[in-house]
């Protein structure tokens, strides 16, 4: 398959900080419905910053990775929708996309849902379960600069789409936005393109607030935690948010986002929640809808991969450090240090 | 006014099971937008039994009662929408129902509203502030076996058709209810009319549960906690619920409510919460929507009122004693110890 044989190059943790590319076995079929596919690019989550500063218990060796996109290179007895050769996005939980759930938009919870599915996509090469209620097919190869945006698709941009429809953004509404990583960014561009009237982008880095804005943010607020609302409240005539998109998975910024939203307006809640235990009262007195969790981004894909096609959105622009796998470990110093928003990796 | 000139009988709460019908004072017009009712009934509700409990603190003698109907006995000069003679309907809060919030169909949160302003409706006047945006006037004068249903629309049934509302109950769903008292099976009701197709009850006490049925429950299921998640499973195909009413307001019954219900879903949540914590990563991970809060009775009121005058309805079945109000403490009792599903007090 590769100058390598059976082998390949794969990111691995093993424990808090120890980020190594080692040589992997190539994975193979093993499931009629899989496909194995050569991986074009990767990137590093936020989420996987939780196992690397140690906050998930890390007991072993753990591939990392969960974003891609590439090239089907082969594909089991059952597979109809993507074809050898194909080039495809995928989304992070395979799924079946036929169940009742996953008709519903659910795909993240459908009935034959495989959370850790895609795992290890921080490689040359994946396996993907329920290949055709996972994966999607672009039109046709890509140019080189669309790459970025459609391994955004697969993740980032699906996350924070799914949080501003969650949110239910759309036009009319002003739309606040906790957290300015790639999600909440990119949670900023489904805002617009959901006809948000107004977004404003809580964030305290100048390069996100560039970026921010140039995805669609109207204001921004530095200010965080109480303050952060007291400003919200102030830009909203004491309302606050009609939608408000929580991407970070705090106690700080769940609260954050709940008190910036008006009664009857709407959080969406992408940030994985890490200790995080609501109120009750609190929340019951606020009276506003919550909705969130793991992102269906299977939902959303075929027309993400269409706006992006038409070069109508650009979320590959929350890539600002580029690296080739090799040097995965570097990468992933960066997310966590904070000095660069979003890494791809260059399989 | 009457024959004890400028009194009237009340009840007083002194503290924990200790209620009490005083000699009050007849309220007098305060504000010019303020109406002062001669209350026909009134009621004891759920959220009353907290502090009758020493749930709540009451650290001074507390005039009760929040659902009434009554008539129209003065009016303040900028009263517009409802005349001296009228009978009315009120809900719980005051509300100026003109606001964003209030139009945006959130009057418990309207930026004028005055939450503990219907306060001692349990008694024979009371003051109603901002009464152009909290009354609704009837068609007529009731016949007199309307009054409990239009009483009912006060709270119990608001408060119920609102977590069904927020539940998303409607055709082709099926809804799960936690929680038998007078709101759950008003739920029930509210859901019913909504056009659920199948409705579960969770309740293990027959005339709760004939109850439930005659108000379109469909299913019964007496197991609770984790069992009767299991069992909610078994009846939806392993799912869960499309939508869950929650309308008790314990960790328990909360969690039941979001386990119950599938990915997708929809928990209307109209129990007070009290010492509820909901775990964050637990919420995020069923992906449920979660909406509730203190319902917003006044929108619905107009519709209600329909339903009742034109006999589409019976909420008033969950009034199971009458009592004359000097009786209340009795009619707290019963309440308390579950003889009485809900009391209505004669004032």
């Amino acid at each position: 398959m590769n100058e390598r044989g059976m082998h390949m190059r794969g990111v691995v943790l093993y424990g808090p900080g120890d980020v190594r590319v080692d040589e992997r076995e190539i994975p193979e079929l093993v499931e009629p419905t899989d496909a194995i596919l050569k991986v074009t690019a990767a990137c590093i989550c936020g989420s996987d910053l939780w196992p690397y500063r140690g906050a998930d218990a890390t007991s072993q060796p753990n591939p990392m990775g969960h974003e891609y996109v590439g090239v089907v290179e082969k594909v089991g007895a059952d597979v109809r929708n993507v074809k050898v050769g194909d080039f495809v996005v995928g989304s992070f939980f395979a799924s079946d996309n036929t169940c009742e759930i996953c008709l519903a938009g659910y795909q993240t919870h459908c009935v034959q849902r495989q959370p850790g599915a895609a795992t290890g996509a921080q490689a040359e090469y994946l396996r993907v379960p329920l290949a055709d209620g996972t994966l999607v097919a672009t039109p046709g190869m890509p140019d080189p600069d669309l790459i970025p945006s459609l391994l955004a698709a697969s993740d980032v941009l699906g996350t924070g789409w799914f949080a501003a429809v969650a949110a239910e953004a759309g036009p009319g509404k002003t739309v606040a936005v906790v957290g300015d990583g790639a999600v909440g960014l990119l949670g900023i561009l489904a805002a617009k393109q959901l006809g948000a009237e107004r977004i404003i982008a809580m964030s305290r880095h100048a390069d996100r607030q560039e970026l921010a804005r140039s995805f669609g943010a109207t204001d921004i607020v530095t200010e965080r935690g109480d303050e952060g609302v007291a400003r919200i409240k102030e830009l909203t005539g004491g309302l606050g948010a009609h939608s408000t998109i929580e991407a970070v998975g705090t106690q700080e910024s769940m609260l954050q986002a709940i008190h910036s939203t008006r009664a009857g307006g709407h959080v969406g809640y992408v940030g994985v929640s890490h200790d995080v235990s609501l109120p009750g009262l609190e929340l019951f007195m606020s009276g506003v809808h919550l909705h969130g969790g793991p992102a269906p981004v299977r939902r959303f894909l075929p027309q993400l991969i269409d706006l992006i096609w038409s070069r109508t959105i650009d979320p590959g622009k929350v890539f600002d450090l580029t690296l080739p796998i090799e040097e995965a470990a570097a990468g992933y110093k960066a997310m966590d240090e904070r000095t660069a928003i979003k890494v791809l990796l260059q399989a």
